[in-house]
């Protein structure tokens, strides 16, 4: 039977704790690491630029040479190659400085006569040159382990002439809808009492969202020691979502199967919907038992397993997508529950000041107002609800 | 030379209405849908579920029979398969409920003795039940056109026994990096001068990010010829990214080259950094040319590349993730520029009451500096900057 109801917040950090981040790496080619998680800290093994480098397109001079030129005096020097006493060089953005130089005259204020350049600013040394190392200076710790990697990041492993890092490996995620009432997307057609499955496919696509690697098994029938078998014969996993068979039914045997496997930590806890959510341990891995109801499994999906994933992955956690937006009617609380209520927003993609639109959906069954819905706003245990024109946080659905 | 500095949103209005969203599409498998843009309104072929079903697990009844139960006082009905007047059939939660009966008595309102069950509640009808088609109805457009498919979405396709839909062709973004000081990240020294190449690697990063497919070409020199003929060997891209020779020196050939092959629409932006942008259209596709400097580049890709991006693609503009922190100093705009300002959080993350620290950073050239970044403060036009203790937004940086 059910456990108590355990505290929503409560339950996230008991799970979380029982179970260690992947310690694993894979060294893969930058370019493939957009999104993945660096596993060293990265110290730059070269300056960059290597060398001194025009900051403008123009004439490198010795500063002292612009003694006394400005807007109504001028002075001459002459081109040449090499840079000294009373002569100049032509340089481009980014282009190396002679070595005799030690300021870049911008084109504006520099006029070509033949073989001479005429100058009307005074120059102080440094200026418009970029030093070596401006950028990023041989030594420097440059990216620290830990951090996701973004195509800016990437773009200065590339800058360092880096071409393979090591990142931490991605959590293989095994999903296993359970349930008999369920048929797969192969079937053409249903029989009275069956579904399409549904979850399995959801969780999958969730795990590759969240950066994890979904293997997604076969609809498992309402049968003890099948759930024990399909389990069994995927301990490579590193992590386990099971979908359906959690509530207090004659049928609902997972949360069994995973205290007989090892360890169940919950089962039932404070999120409405999602209460027959129960979390637990095998095999040193963590496991997340969505109830089978849509709903409920999609939010034990982001508020557990989620979190799960990342902790695995050493995924830092992101700040949801979220948006402001006014109530155009009340949503109710539920005593004791995180509530997550679906609301579509009348302008989705407005930042803020769009009314966000209750869902009236009776249940935790009706997959659909998911799929209608923009986003999440999420009631604390302690709150009643929210009124109409009350201005709420709405979490996007992603 | 230089075009007169255009109003950022101005120079993105007129880009983005000079040309047309792409308009083929491609069939394809729904779990392969995530994130991809549905080219066709859905209506369901058939109701969701397809039968009356049980909302929990209990027993079946006729509600008339359980007139008069309640906490002190009972019904017995017999245990049966099919249900009718004094009898009840055993049903889980989304199992179908037998013809007769038009309730289900919760298990926790029930006692089973024996072949009888004695009921504890007095029920209405349709008490538990969920009806035929109570999460999707036949013939009710499920899905429109033009909307971002979530896995949400797509466990909505799949309950309707879809197997794969229509999506908009992803852009096929040809990126273009010149410069005759970059070398290829295959070389394994530099020589003076020399730099590697990581603007271009970032833009198609970027682009596969946002939803394109990118193809990143081989280094261009600053050659008008040699810049033609990348471009015309690829047109059957949708869209070009360049990056490098937008500026006004003698080696910036990229605006002139656009402007020979199609029109070029602008060429000089109000935005800080990235002013040398330039914009234009050839044989129908959008052109972003970036400038070279890293730090311009990236905020050329995020303010025209992006949205370019979304309208071939009918990709929704999603809004970006945000924080709002306080500034540990000062931030400067610049009169006439949209500002992008870099700073760090103290606490990625957090959604607000962070500390946000702007990067005191001299130019525009340092890459490095964005690296170091979690993401842009954005000065409006008209807007001097912002003071030190200020609640800021901060758009992070992907």
């Amino acid at each position: 039977m059910f456990r108590e109801r355990m505290n929503a917040d409560e339950a996230g950090e008991l799970f979380l704790k029982a179970f260690a981040p992947l310690s694993d790496t894979e060294n893969l080619p930058i370019e493939d690491c957009d999104g993945r998680i660096i596993a060293e800290n990265i110290t730059a093994g070269i300056d960059v630029p290597q060398y001194r480098r025009a900051a403008m397109d123009g004439f490198a001079v010795r500063a002292g040479d612009t003694l006394g030129a400005g807007g109504n005096s001028s002075v001459v020097l002459k081109l040449a190659m090499a840079v000294q006493k009373g002569t100049c060089a032509r340089v481009h953005t980014g282009s190396p400085i002679p070595d005799g130089a030690d300021a870049v005259v911008m084109l504006e204020d520099a006029v070509l006569r033949g073989e001479s350049v005429e100058i009307f600013a005074q120059l102080h040394p440094g200026k418009n040159v970029g030093e070596t190392g401006e950028d990023i200076r041989k030594g420097e710790i440059i990216l620290k382990e830990g951090k996701i990697l973004r195509p800016c990041d990437i773009a200065v492993l590339a800058a360092l002439g880096i071409r393979n890092i090591a990142v931490f490996r991605k959590p293989l995620v095994v999903v296993i809808p359970t349930g008999e009432e369920l048929v797969s997307r192969e079937s053409t057609s249903l029989r009275e009492g069956e579904v399409y499955e549904t979850n399995g496919l959801m969780a999958a696509l969730y795990v590759r969202k969240w950066g994890g690697i979904p293997r997604l098994l076969e609809i498992v029938e309402d049968d003890p020691e099948k759930i024990k078998d399909a389990i069994s014969s995927n301990l490579d996993a590193d992590m386990f979502i099971t979908s359906g068979g959690t509530s207090v039914g004659k049928r609902d045997y997972v949360p069994g199967v995973v205290g007989s496997m090892g360890t169940l930590l919950v089962h039932g806890v404070g999120i409405s919907p999602g209460k027959p959510t129960a979390l637990g341990i095998i095999n040193g891995k963590p496991v997340v038992c969505m109830p089978g109801y849509p709903v409920a499994g999609i939010v034990a999906l982001y508020f557990f397993a989620r979190a799960a994933l990342r902790k695995l992955g050493h995924i830092p956690d992101e700040s949801d997508r979220k948006v402001r937006a006014v109530l155009s009617g009340k949503i109710p609380g539920r005593t004791g529950y995180k509530t997550f209520a679906r609301v579509k927003l009348e302008t989705p993609y407005l930042n803020t000041g769009s009314k966000a639109i209750p869902l009236a959906v009776s249940g935790a069954g009706i997959l659909s107002s998911v799929s209608k819905a923009d986003g999440f706003v999420i009631i604390p245990e302690n709150v009643e609800g929210y009124d109409k024109g009350e201005e709420v946080e709405v979490v996007l659905i992603e």
